[in-house]
């Protein structure tokens, strides 16, 4: 298969620093569409990648997977997209197509789907790599449209960060009557605040600490509890409808059952382990509450998202970056320095 | 208020064997409905309460919620029933009749349901007494009608085994297309089977021994997964939209967690207390998996439950006892030393 080399970061080890290196790219095939990657945005999952913290990382890998980019080149059979249109790529660039999840739109829970990095491309044979690079091919079943009065930096973060939060509120039906609290306020919990609240939800925040208060209101939350104060808590027994939890770690999912209504759930997003400490079915079975997952959304609900976005003007807040940083974004993230995602303007790759 | 002394079974210390005591009902008030008791079910919760298992019984206590009869005398308000009916009585007496929960025919969630047993009898400042006793005098709202054609015994365990594995089948919307996997074979389990089989889902049930294989295909199985051979685990991963879990003590949900398609959810009905193992979210994320709890079923629901029974048949298994072999029954219970419920003939304490 014919390839093209071009520019990308990222690294060949868990223990180096990232930096630049040629990879190389198929030639479009006739579904394909190739992207000069404008913006990407810089997830906490790439930083997990790049280091093999989930011990599944092959070497060299290119992470990224908020892509904002124009098309530069078209195959022939291409319908949806023509050169120069603004797009964006998220977490998959492929899928089996046929299971029930991909025929159900839910590409994401497909058992073959393929990541944006890490995955395994079926032209080329090798490892997919991800947005910290020029450009990028991608069949245009996975490619999704930008609306044009949104701002390229912004909107990049939506890709994972947007749509990880946005897939559990639609799924679980938020509206103009619901109660939505948010736990964590980072790249996800930043975005689901905003889009709760573009919804019409009522939404709060939960926050070890006062200092989040002024920022959560700012982004469209309509109160802040503070979780280590008891009488916070307790004000909200029974009140909420969904839980989007963003928190990365292992924590106490308990209190915030108790925070859940009749028939409510709190959504795991952000973490990957076990419960610890261990979920009590108690306060579950008083009153038919679950616990569930999400894993970020479908093709057809991220085109969603991005259209509900350029209709109500919504944005992630950003600090940009260039390439040349990003193993220093890496260690502020690490630290949640950052309001709220750092976005990679890939012009610094080129120059 | 006028009361009324009538036999019953019970127990004045958590220690002490059931015996025959009197206690006093109220007397009919406007809206009331005194039921003679013809049956009454022995659920595995008479014997935590009896035994202070929960560490909130207070004595004397007379369990049973599981009740069966006839009607001896009605209130003058009372429009739903008239003497000599055949009714029923599930766990619940009362509740608040104003809360979301209540208006939306979810007693069992308001939260000032009032227990069968154990409750709190507004009428007579007293903890409300259950079924192992002559009669009852319930408020005609929590008055079940009971079809002409259903055994009186054998439709005693819908009252609370059926209605708690039934509200989650309907409540997850399980029909004709659905894939229904049950956890444990007892007095819930058994009626899982045979409530998920009627609405016309394919049933398998999770059992740790290929004893009860033959049972379950008579309860109405179309499958016995033996859950401690891998093989059979794998063949079912991804496969069930619901899992009841009837287990009534700490295990290892995981396992489960894997067999449960897209969008599936297990729900806990058996198990107070905390998931040990912990619960690991990466499965739940990948599929939109949830674990959820449900309590018993509302009174609408249980009505339902009982229609749904007298159309199709639909008994419990059961052994009847005299009340005078409680403690026996009890002690056998223990080991699951019955097929599948306990109910008693309340002739015996009559004569």
């Amino acid at each position: 298969m014919i390839t093209k080399s071009v520019k990308a970061f990222g690294t060949e080890s868990p223990e180096a620093n990232l930096k630049q290196f040629n990879i190389h790219r198929r030639e479009v095939t006739i579904n394909d569409v190739e992207i000069d990657i404008l913006f990407c945005g810089v997830c906490h999952s790439d930083l997990h990648f790049a280091r093999n913290d989930w011990g599944m990382t092959q070497y060299p890998v290119v992470p990224g997977h908020e892509i904002v980019g124009k098309v530069i080149q078209v195959g022939t059979g291409v319908s949806k997209y023509k050169i120069g249109d603004l797009v964006a790529v998220g977490c998959l660039v492929d899928s089996c197509k046929s299971c029930n999840n991909c025929k159900n739109d839910l590409e994401q829970y497909c058992p073959e789907w393929v990541g944006t990095y890490g995955g395994y491309d079926k032209h080329l044979n090798t490892p997919t790599h991800g947005g910290y690079a020029e450009t990028i091919v991608v069949n245009e079943e996975f490619v999704l449209s930008v609306p044009k009065n949104l701002d390229l930096a912004g909107i990049a973060p939506v890709l994972c960060a947007g749509i990880t939060t946005w897939s559990p509120l639609k799924h679980w039906k938020v509206g103009k009557n619901s109660k939505v609290a948010v736990v964590g306020l980072g790249g996800l919990g930043h975005m689901a605040i905003k889009l709760a609240h573009a919804l019409g939800a009522h939404v709060s925040l939960f926050s070890r600490s006062t200092n989040k208060m002024e920022d959560a209101k700012a982004l469209g939350a309509d109160a802040v509890i503070i979780s280590t104060e008891e009488t916070q808590m307790e004000n909200v027994m029974g009140k909420f409808d969904i839980i989007i939890d963003t928190v990365p770690y292992a924590h106490d999912l308990n209190p915030y059952i108790n925070t859940l209504n009749t028939n409510g759930t709190l959504v795991v997003v952000g973490y990957l382990g076990p419960l610890d400490p261990m979920l009590v079915t108690v306060p579950m079975i008083m009153g038919r509450k679950s616990v569930a997952g999400s894993l970020i959304g479908g093709i057809a609900e991220t085109q969603e998202l991005l259209d509900f976005c350029g209709k109500h003007n919504i944005h992630s807040d950003i600090e940009v970056i260039d390439i040349q940083d990003i193993n220093i974004a890496y260690e502020r993230m690490l630290k949640s320095d950052v309001k709220y995602r750092f976005v990679i303007d890939m012009k610094s790759l080129k120059a």
